[in-house]
Order: C-alpha cells, then sequence, then structure tokens
C-alpha cells in the first residue's frame, strides 16, 4: 500500500489540505474555511474535518503523518504556535499535542512561509538548490532562508522575516511596529497604498475610472490588470515596487552570497513588470559575482507550496521516527 | 612538548602574528611591514619571516598550524585569495600552496572578518553564543555571521559582507559600486564625512579650531577626543552613527532572529557615544521577542580578534587532520 502524508496550508481564511505522495503527487484535495471567528476549537474541528475527508479521498494508501504550515511565530520542534497574527487567542498554544489528542498520528507544525520555502525546494524553483532566500509577495511579505538545504530558524523560530529588512529608514510604518520595511513596498499592500497617493494625478484617469473615483476600490489585481492593458501609471508602480524588492535582494545577497531568490505569492503573477527594475538593481548593487551568480527565479508550486512543504516536513519527520 | 599554532593577520599595512596555545594563550608576537608596493614575493617573504620569528621565540612549544585572516574574498576551503581590495595582484591566488611550498606545515586561510568573529566566539564576546552577527567598525564595516557554531561563507566565499546591507537607497555611493550601504554611515570613513558635511555649520567651531580650518585634518579619533570634551557637534555625529548602526541591526535580527550582535573595530571605542542609538533603533523596530533576545556587545579581543580566530581554524584544522 503507498505511503502518503497531509500537507495543511493554514490560513486566516481558509484550510487547505491535500494528501501528497512521496513523489510529491497530489492524490486528494479538501478545501473549508477556517472560521476563526467562532474560537479556537471550531478552528481545530475544521482541520480535524478536512485531514478526515483528504483521507477518506485517499482509499488505497496509508496515512503516516501530517504537516502544518501557520502564519506567524512557531517552536517547530515542539509544534507550538507561539503567535499568530491570524490566530490572535493562540498564544504559546501547543497545536501539535491538540491534533495529536484526536488524530493518533505525529503532525509536523512549521511557519507558513517556511513551509513554502520547503515546498519550492523539494518540488519547484529551488530543486537542487541548497540556499537561497524566498520572498512571498503577497498582502504582506513572508520569508524563509534555505542555507545548506534547511530552514534557518532563528533562535525563537522568528528568523526569515525577510519582510522586514529595512529599506527606508524614515519610511511607512509598517504592522511590524517599525517603520520603512520592504514589506512597505513590494506587497500587495504596498502597491495598493502607492496607487492611492498618485490617485489624483493626471495618469491616473484609468484608475479613477475603474474604481469610480473611490479610491477604496483599489487592488492589486485591477493594477496588474491596468498594466496588461498599457496603463503607463500602473506599470510606474509595478517598477518602483521591481526596484525596492532589487534592492532588499541586493542586502540578502550580500549577507548569504546565495544560489537563488525565489519570488512567490500573488504579486509574482505580474513578474514582468517588475522584475527588469529587480534586476537592474542587482546587476548595479551587488558585487559582481555573487550577483551573477544570484539565480532570480519564479515560485513554480504557487499556492501548493505551503501544502507540499508541509507534506514534506511530515515525510521527513515521521521518516526520522521510524529509522530512530 | 605543548602544542601551538600560529594566528597572522595580514593587513595592508602590517602582518600581525602570534603563537597561540589550545587555551588561547598568546605565546609570542610579531609584528613587521606588509610591503605591498613591494610586490607579492615580498610580502610573501615578510609572512615566511614573521613566522619563523614567532616560531623561534615560542621555543619550548610544538608548531603545528598557521593560520591566517586575509581581507578580501577568500575560498577558504582551498586556501585561495580570490580577490583583495589590500592585494590588488593576487586575483586567484593560491596563498595557502605558495607557503606551504616553503614551510612544511599546514595552512588554514579565512577572510579577515570571518577570522574575527571566530576569534571573538572563543575567546571573546561572542564565547558561548551560537549565533551572531559581528560588525567590524573600522576605515570599511566588515562581517562574520556565525550559525550553529559556524561561519556562513555563502557560495563564493561572500557572504557575510554586512557592511554592504542597504539603509538608504538612494544614500552616498560606496566602494562596493552600490550607494547607500551601511558601511557609508556607520564606519570611521562616515563619521569623518558627517564631519565634513558639518564643517562650516555654527556647531563645529571647536572642530575647525582643531583641524586648523582643513577638513582634510579631520579623522574619527579627533571626533572622539571632541565628544570626549562634551563637545555638541561630535556627540550628535556619534549619535547618527549609532542610529544607521541600529537600523543595520534591526534588519539582522529580522533576518536571523539570532542571539548577538558583536561590535568591533576602531570605532567601537566610542561605544558609550553611539550604543544608546542603536539600541532604541532595536527597541521601536524589532520584534519584541527577538529584540529582547538579542545581546548587543562589544567584542572583547581587539585587535587580537582576528589573530585569535585564525590560530582556532589552525587547530580546528589540524585536529581534523591528525584524527582523519
Amino acid at each position: 500500500m503507498k505511503r502518503f502524508v497531509i500537507g495543511i496550508d493554514l490560513g486566516g481564511t481558509n484550510i487547505r489540505s491535500a494528501a501528497v505522495d512521496e513523489d510529491g503527487a497530489i492524490l486528494a484535495r479538501d478545501k473549508r474555511s477556517t472560521e476563526v471567528g467562532n474560537g479556537k476549537e471550531a478552528v481545530i474541528t475544521n482541520i480535524l474535518n478536512s485531514i478526515k475527508e483528504v483521507k477518506k479521498r485517499s482509499y488505497d494508501g496509508k496515512l503516516s503523518g501530517i504537516g502544518i504550515g501557520v502564519p506567524g511565530v512557531i517552536f517547530f520542534e515542539k509544534g507550538i504556535v507561539s503567535q499568530s497574527p491570524n490566530f490572535p487567542d493562540w498564544r504559546d498554544f501547543n497545536l501539535k499535542e491538540r491534533l495529536e489528542k484526536d488524530i493518533h498520528l505525529p503532525f509536523f507544525i512549521e511557519n507558513d512561509a517556511n513551509a513554502a520555502a520547503v515546498g519550492e525546494w523539494w518540488k519547484g524553483a529551488g530543486k537542487g538548490v541548497s540556499s537561497f532566500c524566498m520572498l512571498t509577495l503577497g498582502t504582506g511579505i513572508g520569508g524563509g532562508i534555505m542555507l545548506n538545504n534547511k530552514i534557518w530558524h532563528g533562535e525563537d523560530g522568528m528568523g526569515g522575516e525577510l519582510g522586514h529588512i529595512i529599506i527606508e529608514p524614515d519610511g511607512h510604518p509598517c504592522g511590524c511596529g517599525g517603520r520603512g520595511c520592504l514589506e512597505q513596498y513590494a506587497s500587495a499592500n504596498a502597491i495598493v497604498r502607492m496607487a492611492i497617493d498618485a490617485f489624483f494625478s493626471s495618469e491616473a484617469s484609468m484608475l479613477r475610472e475603474i474604481c469610480k473615483d473611490n479610491h477604496d476600490n483599489i487592488s492589486s489585481e485591477i493594477l496588474y490588470n491596468l498594466a496588461e492593458g498599457g496603463d503607463y501609471m500602473a506599470k510606474d508602480i509595478f517598477k518602483k515596487m521591481g526596484r525596492y524588492l532589487g534592492i532588499g535582494i541586493v542586502s540578502l545577497i550580500h549577507i548569504f552570497n546565495m544560489e537563488a531568490a525565489i519570488i512567490g505569492g500573488g504579486v509574482a503573477d505580474a513578474w514582468k513588470y517588475f522584475i527588469e527594475q529587480a534586476k537592474a538593481e542587482i546587476k548595479n548593487r551587488a558585487y559582481r559575482a555573487p550577483g551573477q551568480k544570484v539565480k532570480i527565479e519564479k515560485a513554480l508550486c504557487g499556492d501548493d507550496a505551503g501544502i507540499l512543504g508541509a507534506a514534506y516536513m511530515a515525510f521527513k519527520g515521521t521518516y526520522s521516527l521510524t529509522s530512530s
């Protein structure tokens, strides 16, 4: 009987689960609402039901473990969610212990951005790459650092917060409590803010029309569509964003001299509108050898990166459990 | 007979060598001019003579290996100096091979800032600290990254260039080819530049007097002495520098969530004039847990950090040679 694990991407809105075999093939999926508003036990019940559903649909395999990527600060060795912006009442919550009480299989809990980096390393743009930085450009910016084929977690599990590299010392306030973080200049939210700043300029007439003169209607998707239509202002915003992204990557190159920078998340769909500016900053600012060495890659696993990474960790964890 | 190694700090101006025992005690020293201007073989001869001198003075020990810290890009496994600002004609020069031709002992070559980090880790502020970033504030800023008790070298030996984290995206041009690097805001050269910028302000009357109205006479030492005398402008420059240093360390905390940041180099002597500003940035900008965890430490080994680190590598290297 084929062995499989379940990888879960636990978000503030949805729980996305999949049964994954040892080759990284997805055998079955489930997606359901997280229902954060209904409290901790409701979320736990939804996770458990999602696991049961995926397991049921993978009828010809043997489930050996479950990996979960969770946003926030995770003590992955113990499976504790130390704190999470999406689950404010989960302070120092041992998610692993709680789930293992109901399902008698080993659970492996990891930060969601780290899980995405592992997923890309296993099946995507990071295949065969032993050192890279992954930046997930979504509402905010998630980060994962792979060094010698291992995620760098830091002393409290809070390493790899690449979205909070400071890019403008006196720049925009950031949700982290600081200001001028990369996240404020290269995320979906940053793109929307730049568009709001430009909303009443003469170049933004198309944007104003689409948004019915209300800047609350701006989204990064609208800006992407405008860029696709050739809109100058939208293209300019992606260029600005690419410049900042490139500057952040240059700092990472100086620090890590890594093999690759992998860029994922929804904003990466606008790749062609920002990547040239990012690469120009790398060319102009990094030392030649590490600047030429580093591959700037678009993530390949899309929304499945976190699921695959969580699955990989479950495989790796259960292997080491069975071999010890 | 006691075993010892020789640790060497190879600078553009001086060669500083010391015999070091297994406890890190310095048994004998030698210091002589590097004489870069006389060509490669003159430098090699000076290194060899310095080794012989130190060895002669350590008459009751057995020399087992030699470690050298060299500024520049080093492929430490092969002992190759890939490129060095201080030795422009040493391009891809196998220093290890060259020296082992004359002295039949194992040589270990490392970047000087990395050697300093190893020295502090072995005998100084990094003792017992498994993950830290070291910043050596001299003319420029050298960096060393210790992760899990190992130096992170990067793919081409060019990792750890912490002086080139970008702090001001449109800031001062830097010797690295980029602009706005930390080195331009928190090194001795940066302090001098800030003083030049302020030279004709009303607050700089003491500075102008000391420098005889010629800003070419400004040095970081003069500014330190002015600060010691209570000069407002000099103190203000160190505060500015401390703020930028703190901002750089905040980015490192977000990236590494490391145990400590260790600050060495000549500028660190002005510790009391800049460290509060640096710590304030960490307090205001870093996440609470990693910001509170990170120890901000002054380096303890002074000029000997590089020598001790090179010596440690020679011990470690020869141990692994004799045990394999």
